[in-house]
């Protein structure tokens, strides 16, 4: 039998009356410490270690389980981690019974502690040590803030090595992307929380702008970051009564216009001014009547929730008109230069 | 003092030792009634029900907190429920002390039991039992599934009027919005997992195909829907191994295409042969040489990433070369038809 047994986020008061039961009857327990800042001995007395290859390779673990009852102690929730989950299935697909006992995961606990919905949170990305891994967790935040999401940002962290990923270099890594991505995901001015010691007695939450906040020194790990979406008026609220604001929470959040808003506020009326500068308008009465019903059609498009149509039709009216200018000799404007 | 106290997916089980610790020591035990599937008397004794009239209203419970320590008690994580987050907001602007307990949440527990990568969920959303509401559902799965996240969807639930949502009439709820936004979201062949009772003794998560799983019958709630994005090799098999799997799970998962590269695959053939059509094309160089252009354009800027920009630029070319067409009398094909 294989229980994968949570501690929760400050073992051993967030350790579930489950897991103290199963931990007291195992035969044999490993404590998971690569993801863990758990002192071994606070909490799970006997547990062997498990570093980072001996839970990936998952031989000695699986071997044990067939014979006896073997828990797998971690910090947070077991099955947030992919690595358990993975063991686990390898498990099932052994014969070998599996239990799971769920504890709290800073995964969800962090969203309450800042104040903001949990239901608004977006996919979690991770940005690691590695200036030329900054792309998934800025595009990560990127696609979450259009939709009006909040990100987790992960930070990487190795108990083995005793290497953290400090929020403030993180921070700079992602300005780093932002110069290269020019989405306004992270810029100077952008609202952000970082979440020190989730659950702890030290729980720190600070907020402010990345000006702000990639200088300040925010103590020992865990750290994690969390970009908020807009905000509802009582996010703002509980922000402001729950984490230490060096600047005030904006009105709206971190509301970034996506793209195809963007777009459209550009080339709507750019395009209807060029169908009213060409000459003669008679002689291609079709095409600019047809010109001036697709930007009409892009703006109920977008109104109604269809952004990639509304984009797809403001374009084709813009070449509609573009195609008589340069027969004029009017000189082109391409998009390039319009955005 | 008013301490919210999470109870986890299986109380008492699941209650961690903090929370045992305070609920013995409250002065006054507050149950949250609304969102739990939980007997009060099975785990925390001499409790008072809080309905959600009771906690959105809060004064009773901010009153009694000023003058003793409350506690209130939920099941899962107390600070998922957006009500409890706006509670504590209030009670830290009144100058009262807060503390939460965290415990495990369906929120974070229910991805591992399904044998899924926790940190590609995105935004979750709510199923209400009315069909004009079925909109946000549908549209965050679908902006999920593009990203490549996977969507839960909780089930509207009220243990004070009794009522649940049912997981098959949910799901179609979900097809029903599908035959209005067409977007593949929902489609007979879509790969649904239903997760019942996550965390108790007689939990169930089951697995297929939309058309085989809105027939089923789940049993007594909670229940919640996940449908999973892409899914990695190892998350297929820890479906196959975890669920009930009325189908096989696809390969590659629940692969949507997203709408700019379905609208890349039609249109950039199109415009290419629209521009070979134009009868004496020296005499349009210039402008069929902008359109060949700007469909290169649009295709390096889709595999860059740059999905709005490929939109804008094959839509542009098109425009270009049908102004020819519209001149030559060769006949429009507007993009209505060719989508």
């Amino acid at each position: 039998m294989l229980w994968f047994v949570g501690l929760g986020v400050c073992p051993p008061g967030s350790i579930p009356a489950d897991a103290a039961r199963i931990l007291e009857s195992a035969d044999i327990i490993y404590l998971e410490t690569f993801t863990s800042p758990v002192e071994p001995s606070a909490c799970v007395a006997g547990a062997r270690p498990a570093p980072r290859w001996m839970v990936e390779d998952g031989r000695e673990i699986l071997d044990n389980a067939e014979r006896s009852t073997v828990a797998l102690a971690s910090y947070g929730d077991p099955m947030v981690a992919t690595t358990h989950a993975e063991l686990r299935a390898r498990a099932v697909s052994r014969g070998i019974r599996t239990g799971v006992v769920h504890a709290a995961s800073v995964a969800s606990a962090v969203f309450g502690e800042c104040g903001l919905h949990h239901y608004k949170a977006g996919r979690t990305a991770t940005i690691m040590d590695d200036a030329k891994a900054t792309l998934t967790p800025y595009q990560t935040t990127y696609r979450n803030a259009v939709s009006g999401n909040h990100t987790l940002l992960l930070l990487e962290y190795d108990v083995g090595r005793g290497f953290f990923l400090d929020p403030g270099a993180a921070l700079r890594m992602m300005r780093g992307a932002e110069a290269g991505q020019k989405r306004g995901v992270f810029a100077g001015d952008t609202y952000v929380v970082v979440a020190s010691r989730v659950g702890m007695p030290d729980q720190a939450i600070r907020a402010g702008r990345l000006d702000t906040m990639e200088g300040r020194d925010y103590g020992g790990p865990p750290h994690s970051i969390v970009v908020p979406g807009p905000l509802h008026f009582t996010e703002r609220d509980a922000l402001l009564a729950l984490a230490e604001c060096s600047d005030e929470p904006p009105p709206e959040g971190h509301a970034i216009q996506s793209i195809p808003h963007q777009m459209m506020q550009r080339y709507a009326p750019a395009v209807r001014r060029a169908a009213d500068s060409i000459p003669d308008p008679d002689r291609y009465r079709t095409i600019l009547e047809n010109a001036l019903l697709y930007v009409r059609d892009a703006e109920r498009a977008l109104e109604e929730g269809h952004d990639e149509v509304a984009v797809l039709s403001i374009g084709y009216a813009d070449g509609l008109v573009d195609a008589l200018r340069m027969q004029l000799n009017l000189g082109e404007w391409s998009p390039d230069t319009k955005m």
